[in-house]
């Protein structure tokens, strides 16, 4: 089995602020388009709690991951974001088992 | 935007049997990769908690993955697997928002 660097983020925002946060994130991942080690970068709204939001992301490796999120281009997104969160977000790394899509 | 069928779940088995619920769970999607409307099943180990599994779906509709579910041959599986388990698992049905991957 190849390995990946994959994380699964839950992130609650503040009432009402989930659809600002979600044009944030997507505006800051654009570059991901076309950075190869990006395999996966999905962002979701949980369709029960009208707060919340789910992004998975899969990267050939750790080390690409945290130079892309390093870019200073992307800093003023996520002090952007992170006003808009009742809380810190929920990071699980994870190790891809198997199956399809990747 | 198109839209997607898509779900995220967190399984959380009984202490030490995580490896033998993956391989039950691998086996059983085992007909996803021939089925056109399974565009992402991906099953995930948690680095943090020993005893949890993410599994992430994406379809092109609900219906073709409820048929997907609905086969028979998966119902052994399903049984086996059940036991193996602490809790009921979490299920997420989520929107596809926007980004990479799909």
């Amino acid at each position: 089995m190849k390995q990946y660097y994959a994380l699964i983020n839950k992130l609650t925002t503040k009432s009402g602020k989930r659809d600002e946060a979600i044009t944030l994130i997507l505006e800051s991942s654009k570059p991901f388009q076309n950075n190869a080690s990006c395999l996966i970068s999905l962002v979701y709204k949980d369709t029960k709690d009208p707060n919340v939001i789910w992004v998975e992301d899969v990267w050939t490796n750790k080390e690409d991951h945290m130079t892309a999120l390093a870019q200073p281009e992307l800093r003023p997104f996520i002090e952007k974001t992170i006003p808009l969160l009742e809380s810190m977000p929920e990071q699980h790394e994870v190790e891809l088992a198997g199956g399809k899509g990747l």
